[in-house]
This record gives structure tokens, C-alpha cells and sequence, in this order.
């Protein structure tokens, strides 16, 4: 057992009011959404990587600085002013008035730092999707916005204990409170945007690949993981029957979705399609966040199979029927999988959805939250953009666009990897170096030298 | 302290019981077993890393599938069937015959979704043995069969309280139930799909090198981070003793594999290989599972420090003598350790192991241990591939091989960089592009103009 | 509830003595703790990202061997004698003597390996300053002296009962101990060793870009993540107070750090620097890990604002004025900010700051730590390296600087990445394979076809 007798700091301190069973429970609750606030933070380099993997390579540093920025904003601001707007007290269940600087809410920080992370992830949904062609600025200001009011706003009525709260509306972990709001921003951002020079030629909407997709991947599988911590974390405690059923629910649903959009873009275009599969494990976490602790496991795993299919339905019909430009697939992930595990609740949730004999009650309520929720963030953001875009235009210029954001806005570039030393290998990299050494070093070493295959001929 | 008093979904329910200290314990264990669960969880990115960094470029996507891909399927498949089998009850102490999704252990919730993760990290190790050259399909059916019977009947005999574990077979964390059953199944597809094109010529060996290290070394912390949680998580309660104990020798044994793979290549090649060292860090990892709660630290160090002796030793040996074309080094990682580290149970032992005066008894059923899943591994899995490969070979053709799967089985690629921004820097990869901008920009920022150092010349 | 009455090993062994609501505190401590410790072991996986990412590719195998043989060395040499000058008994405050490879210490194990990556971390913060020119044989050795000596004395002084804990000196989780220590020996070396060849060329400094900054970027969340278990886990108990006070003010303080450094930067050099705004982050980490538990959310907030100015400033007077060759900027990150983290707490500390009515001694104290930790790291690293220097250089050869360390010292290289496949697309890439599987593939995934968009004409 850890016990140490020494001299450090606060250690002494520790403990000491009496331990008793109460304070110990309270303690592990305490602990137990602290691990699951760095979770959910460590989400953040799952989304750099997917957004900056998933993207070229000529925006992939402005895709980063969009990343960490967005996590510095969110976090001051949301504690300027966020916090206060979606849990302080209110009249009229609009919004919260109270807790500015968690003031007077002291006792509350921990509680508020799990949240606090919670809101930068709403704003950078947003990144993704605007990815390539808007100004820094522009996001920046629109980030500041998203963390310091709409989130807020839309999180008070839901979490908060503002109408919808009071209606009944079920939404554990945020599919509609954090992924939807997103979306919908996103959704707003890339209509007065317009889609990237060359993405739509004569009605056909072209594919431009991501520029590395290992990196994309790592950042999912990153996402997943913190995942377990966004949904296992809101129990809000060490609930020992809960917690275990929302993380199992959340890897049914993930599979789910890895499962059915690896066989529909198989039945759908002869193979398995790498992106959307990747995709489809979001989907399914999507899907299963706001009923994660209201469904069955089965359900769970329903509603995970079904975001998969979504997921590369919406995909599909965003970018060519909806010509909305979306590097990542923001909007299909966070948008259209949000609805989906809202609405998903209404049937499922084992003491109230239809499929339990629950009737269409709360179903409609899902339905009026999806609803009130867009409408409210399309508003405000598309307000904020457009007030924004009447000073000078959100959007990069074209010679800047094609000249790629990192060199324009950072005056930099993401990779500096040597032509000759990534074409031929290390041996001959050096070869106009044109020094003993490199002989020498390849007699030394014979075990390293290059496999001439076929296909490097 | 975090006590909040408002309208939070669960909350309110949450502790509704009378909390006492047994309680509190309770929540507290399975506190601990969840965060091991995600950690177990995270492996998989490590494992989807290390595979793809370890082989060539031109098929990395396809690993990445083949690994998202065992997730899913394996969580899947291990809530339908394997966890039933695995944890059943029997007669006879061969198989599980009831808890089929869960079906009446749904109390046991918690400790299954610990148990899945480590089925889908059993299923994954064959993934990097069968890289480069098996058809996508064939490895789902295999995995198919690996999840939901092949690793389930061995973690019976072992975990589940078959008779394995009825003779007092030692295996705390699974060396032999994880690691060695996962490459037996390795070595025997190897085995049916044969070596890569190119990589045996003239009765030579030659090295096929890695595509990105970098990636790959990313993966092997990401491994060990997770095997804390692997190792750690196996107490399968919160024991204040225990856990450190097993997380301090898990962190001596793989730093002992990383010093004398180190060592050791650098006395027999002249120079510290980066590959073998990584994958020292990996044997020693191996090497520590069975018995990192039952040996000292001591111990602990020396099982490391020989693994990586015995992980450079088994290398070489498969790849040169043994002609198993294995790209990532899977079989003599996970096979070769995972046989050292259930022995070495036998010799460290502190109760009952030879070298603390226990007598070779333990030794001999670790061996018989062994000995039983190698051959119910390789009878099984076996059986699985020869009878797919009755129906289709189960290797890709020769021009699906040379032209990489990422293109014939997804129709896509890993990375998209462009050569002249790869080779030349951001300044010049836009000198096509002839705009003034680029010299303007350039006179903005020359604290970024790129060194003109004599190897770039 | 997780409750399992199987047969597993040792489960039916724990709890075998009496729960308590004290027992379970001192589990729900340990717990804490070892969580914290497996962050703080996963900040290597960032710090390796970081150091290769922001370096040459040439050099990154090397750069990764030094980061995964660090954690090995450092964990092995602190066990057998670092834990034990650090907080063994002494007399006179300078230097522990017992406690051995925790002989006697055995109930100190959890506290120990929580401890020991820390003294890796304090190590590795060199790599990157030595990087790209360092033999990686001299590194080694100095690691040695590091982690078995210099960083354990220094330790011994501040959170061993030492001298200056004795003063008083205020540094909850290391901003003197880890980083300035780290920082100190960083900078010696670094006067040692001289430049890298082209960094001063006719007394201009000039920029040697890293080659992958989306990895470095992902290393800058690693290490932010991990950093919360570094400063969380410091608390050295699950005091539900105290952990979330520190969380959030790392979150603060880093988002500062991040806000100012791209502020400045912009408004120095016209656009964000991206290089600048990740070490940013890293300041504000840096500054705020001595204060973290003693200042107000307010106060780490300032002391992280503040941190991104001061890192700027530093990298800049480090690389230009003072032409200290910091490939990743470790000096400036580890050093500079270590000291204003250190000062800081003098100012703000919430009982005794300057600030808050505590006049100049507790800033006078933390000065005078500062001198002292400085002064005994740079003589005795400078010492070890002057040693060193003797029998042999430090610094590889001219030509083997030139060629790279990858292939100079490992006989290998990090990448390898086909030309025709990065700069053509999948489509392409296999032109010169001239089969007609290409065109047929083609034809069945239309939907992959590359985008020929204006620029990549």
C-alpha cells in the first residue's frame, strides 16, 4: 500500500477532515470525471490529426493552429463567460446569468473543467469542415463565439436546466448538445464560404484525397479513445453498473459503424472505402453519445450498424447533391449521425423510447430539440459570419488558397522530407554527398541495405 | 470538492443506495479495471501504428483496415460468442457453454469489456505476421474464427477455470493466453500464404524496410502505455500493493528488453538497430505479461533483460533460418517472448518457481501449458485457413502484390505529397504557380526562408 | 456492480483484510497516483514526437533511439540509486543514502515509479537540444550521470527534505526540479557541443526547418495530456479538491501560453508562427508546473499568458543573441520558462506571494533555489561532459553530421516513401508496372479518381 511518511508538499495536508464512507464516495466520483476530462481533452489531437490527415499538405499546419487555438480559446472563454451562460441560474430556462469566472461557483471546478473541455470540442467540429480556404481569423473569431455563447446557450436549455431539460429531452452525453451545434455551425460557415477551387467542375463533384491517411486513422482511433471518457464520463459518478454499461455500449456502437460502412461501400463500390470506414467508427460514436446510458446493448449495437449506413449515405448526398464542400465529412459525422442517435433515443431508451412501448412522446420531444437546436445555432452563427463577412471577406483569396494556407498565413511548411532521400532510401540519398563514408557504412552494415523488388526497379 | 447540486441526467440517481466502505470498494475496483479497459483499448491504435510504420507505404491502408477492422469484429464477436465460451460454466474444463450477448451474466458487464479488448488484441497480432499479402477477406474470416472460438477455448482452459488453470497454470496477464495464441495463428498463416515477392531471392534474406519509422515508434508507446493498463489492469481490483508492483515491473521489464536488444545489436551489427531495438521494448513487454504480479523486480529486470536478447536471437532466427516472412517481427515478439515470459513463471516465481527453491513442478505445467495452446491454436486456426483456401486462395495475386493493396483492395493511397513541396520547401514548391506572392511573402517572413546547408545543395 | 465470483488469479485474494472507509481512501490514493504515473510515462511518447518531428529527417531514428533508451536507462539507473539520493534518509540536507533498489523501501513502490518518470522526463528534455550532432554514446552516458546522480540530488534538495525544502522553496511538480534541471544540462551540453553545421553562417542564424510538424503537433498534445497527470498526480493523493484546481489550471495556463506566443508572433513577425505557438503551449505548461496547486485560477492563468511572451522572446535571444543551437527549443521551453514558473510562485502564490500581501521572502527563496539548482546541474553536467571529452568527442564527425545520424550511426533511415507514389497519386504511381489491372481498377472506383485540380497541373 502506498504510504510514505515524508515531507512533501500538501501531502501532510491531504485528508484531513475524518475519511468517511461519504467523503471517500465523493472523492471517486471526483477522480473518476477527472480521468475522463483528460480523455476527452487527449480528443483534441484526435481531431488535429484527423483534420490535418484528411486535408493536403499544403493546409496542414493551418489546420493544426486551428486545432490548439481552438482549445486555448474555448477553454478562457468558456470559463470567462461560457460556463456562467449554460449552468448558472436563469428565469425563463433561455439562459444562465450567473458563475462569470466561476464566481460564487468555486466548488463547482471540477465539474466545470470537464465541461470546459466539452465546449472546445463543439467549436473544433468546425474546423474540419471550413478547412482549406477560411481565414484564420475569421474562425478564430468565429470560435469565440461558438464557446463563449451559441454552445453555451444551446447546452444551458439541455443541460443546464433550461426548457428543453424541462421537457423531458434526453441527450446523456451530447449528440445534439456538442455534435450537432457543431455541425450546424460548420453547416452555416461552409454555405458563405463556397467549396474549395477545384472541388466542383461542370456539376461534378471531385475527390481531393487527404494527404496522409495514417495519421488520420491514429487521430480516430485517438477520437474512440477519448470517446469512452466524453460518454463514461458523464455519469458524473463512480457509478460501478453505469459506467461500464456506457463504455460497452460506446465500443458495440463504434464497431457498429466500422462494421456496416466497410460492407456498404463494399456492396457499393466493389471495395472497402478507407475514409468512409474511418468515418463510420465516428458515426457510430456519434450515434450511441446522447443514449449511451438509456439503451440496452443491443440497442447500443443497432443503433451503431445503422450510423454506419448513415454515415456514408450522408456523406455521399452532402457532397454531391448538397454541393456543401466538406473536407472531412464534419457535417455527415456530427450532423447527420447527431440527429440519427437523438432521434435514436426516442426509440430505443428502455424505459420511454417507441420500441419499449414508451409511444411517440418523447420521440417528438427528440425531434423538437433536434429541431430547436439547429434553428438556434444556425441563426447565431450564421449572424456572427455574416456581420463578420460585411468588414472583410471569411475566406482566403484565391492565389492565397492555391499557394496553400501554411506558406500564406504561416509563412511555413508542414514537411521538409528530402526528395532524393525519400525516393531511393537512405544508401543512395547521399549519393551526390559523394564521400567514403557511405561505402564504408554499406559494407558495415549489409543487413540494412535495400530489397530491390520488382516494383522499385 | 465536486458536489453540484443541479438537474444533470443520472445524477441524481447516482448513490441512491446507502454508500459503506465495501461499496465504495467495489465502485473503486471497477473504476480501476474501466480505465484498464480503455488503455487495452488504446493498444490497438499502438498495434495500427507499429504495423503500418514497420511495412511499406504502398499498403498501409490496408493495414489500418485490417486493424479497425479486428475492433470491431472482435468486440463484436466476443459479446455473441467468445465471452460465453471463454468464461462459461462446462463440464470437463474444455469450453464455456452459457452467457451467450451477455444472456444472464449481465452483472459481469464491466469485467467482459476488459475481457473483449484483450480478444481483439489477440486477434490483431496476426494482423502485422499476414501484412503485404493476404487477401482483406480471408483475414476477417479468420478473425471471425480467432475471436469468437479459436482465443476463447485457450483463455478457458486458462482464465475461464478449465483445466489448465485446475493443474495451477500460471499465466497473470496472458504472455501465453493473449500473446502466444495470437502468434501461433500468425505463424500458421504464414505458414498457408508464404513470404512477400522479393523477400527471400537466391536463398537470401533481404530486409524489406519499414515506410515510416517515426509512426512506428509512436506505436510501440502507445503499446507500452497501454500494457500498464494490460498488465496493470489484470489485478481486477484496485490492490494498492498490487497494481504498483505489477506497473513497476512492467516498466523494469521492457526497459531491460530495450538495453540489451540495444546492446546486443550494436556488439553483433556494429550499430543500435532502431527496428529490433523498438521491438526489445515490445519482447520485454511480452516477456513480463505472465508473471508480473507473481516475480520480484529483481526478476521482473532480468525476464526483460533476456527478452531482448531472445527477441534479436528469435529475429533473426525466423527470418533467416526459419524462412517466415514475418514484416513486423510479430511470431518472435509475441511467440517467441510470450513462451519465455510463461516459463520464466516457472523459474521466478517467488511461491513456487525453481530458482526460489519451488522445484521444477511449475515449470513443467507452464510448459505443458504452452505446449497445449500452441497446438490447439495451430490445429484450429489451421483447419480455418485450409479449409478457406479450399475455396479461394487466401493470397492476393502477383500484380495486387506488386501494385500494393492500398490500390487494388481500396482503390486509394496512404499519403498524397507533392514531390516538389516535399523536396524543395514551401518557398520554391510554388514556383509554377508564378505569382508575385510568393516573393512577396518570402520579403514578409525572411526569419522562415529555409538554410541553404551544404548537404542541400 | 462488478462483482465476478470466478476463479481468477489473486482476485479472490484482494480485499482479504478488512475494508475500511480509511483502507479504501489509501486504494483510492494509490489509484490516483498510478493513473498519474502512466500520463506522465506517456509524455515520452511526446517528447519523442516532438524532438523527431521538429528536427531533420536524416536524424529522426536517431533522435527516437535516444528518447526510447532514456526512459529505459532512466527507469533502471533511478531504482537501482537515483530514488534513493533523492529521498533516502541524510544528514546535512544535501544528498539521500539509503534506499537502494528500494531496499527497505519495498511499501514506497507506488510512490517510486511515480517518481522515476520523472527523473526520465527531467533526462529527455536534453535529447532535443543534442539533437542532430550528439554521438549517441556520449548522450547515453550522460543520461547515466542525469538519472542516477544529478537530477536526484538537485530532487533530493527540494522534495526529499533537503535544504531548500528546509527554506522553504515552494515547486509543487517541477518546474526548478524537472525542467530547469533538465534545461540546465540541456545548455551545457549544447556549449559543448557547438552548432550544427549551416545553423551561423556569417554571424546570421539561420532556420533548419523540422520535417514534420503534424507529428510535433500531435507530440505538443501528447505531452499537454500528460502533463495534467505531472502536475495532478503531484498531489500524491485523490484530494477531490485540490486535483480539479490543478487540472484547470494547467488547462489556463497552457491556453495562456498559446494565446500570447501567436499573438506575439504575429504581431512581431506579421502571421502566427506555428514552430512558436506549440512551444508556446509548452511554456505555459512549463510555468505553471511550480505553482499549480498555490496560485488562483486567475493567477495561472496570468502566469501562462505571460510564459507565451517570455518563450518567444527566449527562443529568439537563445538562437540569435545568445547562438545556443536548440534545434527544438528545450532551453528556451524547459529553462527559461522553469525560472519564471519558479519566480512566479514568489508573486502569486496565494499564502505567501508578493502579490497577496506575502512580501519578497518567499521570491527571494525561490530565486536563491533557482541559483542553487543551476549552479550544481551546470558543474556537475559539465563536469561528466569535460570527462567525456577527454577520451573521446562528444560530436560525430563532420561527414557523419552531414549524412545524417540515421544512416551514419543506425545504418538506417526513417522513411521510405516512393517517389512516383507521392508525387503522382495511387492512379498513376503504378504507370510504370503497365498492367492493365491499373485500368481496370480504375474503372471500378471512379469515385477515387485524383482530383486534378488548377494547382497540381
Amino acid at each position: 500500500m502506498y504510504v510514505f511518511a515524508g515531507t512533501f508538499l500538501l501531502a501532510a495536508g491531504a485528508h484531513a477532515e475524518e475519511v468517511t464512507a461519504q467523503s471517500v464516495s465523493a472523492s471517486l466520483d471526483t477522480i473518476w470525471v477527472m480521468v475522463a476530462t483528460l480523455l476527452v481533452f487527449f480528443m483534441h489531437a484526435g481531431f488535429a490529426m484527423v483534420e490535418s490527415g484528411f486535408t493536403r499538405s499544403k493546409n496542414a499546419l493551418n489546420i493544426l493552429m486551428k486545432n490548439i487555438l481552438t482549445v486555448a480559446i474555448g477553454s478562457i472563454l468558456y470559463f470567462a463567460a461560457g460556463y456562467a451562460i449554460m449552468f448558472g441560474n436563469d428565469a425563463g430556462g433561455l439562459i444562465g446569468t450567473n458563475g462569470f469566472a466561476l464566481s460564487g461557483h468555486e466548488d463547482q471546478i471540477g465539474f466545470f473543467v470537464f465541461q470546459a473541455v466539452f465546449a472546445a470540442t463543439c467549436a473544433t467540429i468546425i474546423s474540419g469542415a471550413v478547412a482549406e480556404r477560411i481565414k484564420l481569423s475569421s474562425y478564430i473569431l468565429l470560435t469565440v463565439f461558438m464557446t463563449g455563447l451559441i454552445y453555451p446557450v444551446a447546452g444551458h436549455w439541455i443541460w443546464g436546466g433550461g426548457w428543453l431539460s424541462e421537457l423531458g429531452f434526453v441527450d446523456f452525453a451530447g449528440s445534439t448538445v456538442v455534435h450537432l451545434t457543431g455541425a450546424t455551425g460548420a453547416a452555416v460557415a461552409v454555405l458563405f464560404l463556397g467549396a474549395r477551387i477545384g472541388k466542383y467542375t461542370n456539376g461534378k463533384a471531385n475527390v481531393i484525397p487527404g494527404h496522409n491517411i495514417p495519421l488520420g486513422a491514429l487521430g480516430v482511433f485517438i477520437l474512440w479513445f477519448g470517446w469512452f471518457g466524453f460518454n463514461g464520463g458523464s455519469t458524473l459518478a463512480a457509478d460501478p453498473e453505469l459506467i461500464p454499461h456506457v463504455i460497452t455500449a460506446t465500443l458495440l456502437a463504434a464497431s457498429g459503424g466500422i462494421i456496416t460502412s466497410a460492407l456498404y461501400t463494399h456492396f457499393r463500390y466493389g471495395q472497402i472505402d478507407p475514409s468512409l470506414t474511418l468515418n463510420g467508427a465516428l458515426g457510430g460514436l456519434v450515434g450511441i453519445t446522447a443514449g449511451c446510458a438509456n439503451v440496452s446493448l443491443f440497442g447500443a449495437l443497432i443503433i451503431g450498424l445503422l450510423a454506419g449506413f448513415i454515415l456514408v449515405e450522408a456523406v455521399q448526398f452532402i457532397d454531391k447533391k448538397g454541393k456543401l464542400d466538406d473536407p472531412v465529412g464534419a457535417i455527415a459525422v456530427h450532423g447527420v449521425c447527431g440527429i440519427w442517435g437523438t432521434l435514436a433515443v426516442g426509440l430505443f431508451d428502455t424505459s420511454a423510447g417507441l420500441f419499449y412501448g414508451g409511444g411517440v412522446s418523447l420521440l417528438a420531444i427528440q425531434a423538437l430539440g433536434i429541431a430547436a437546436v439547429i434553428a438556434w445555432t444556425a441563426i447565431a452563427s450564421g449572424t456572427v459570419i455574416y456581420i463578420m463577412s460585411l468588414f472583410s471577406p471569411i475566406r482566403v483569396s484565391r492565389e492565397v488558397e492555391i499557394a496553400g494556407l501554411d506558406f500564406a498565413e504561416h509563412g511555413s511548411s508542414a514537411y521538409e522530407l528530402r526528395e532524393s532521400y525519400l525516393s531511393q532510401g537512405a544508401g543512395s540519398s547521399n549519393k551526390d554527398f559523394g564521400s567514403d563514408l557511405i561505402d564504408r557504412l554499406n559494407n558495415l552494415h549489409p543487413h540494412v541495405k535495400n530489397v530491390k523488388t520488382e516494383q522499385s526497379s
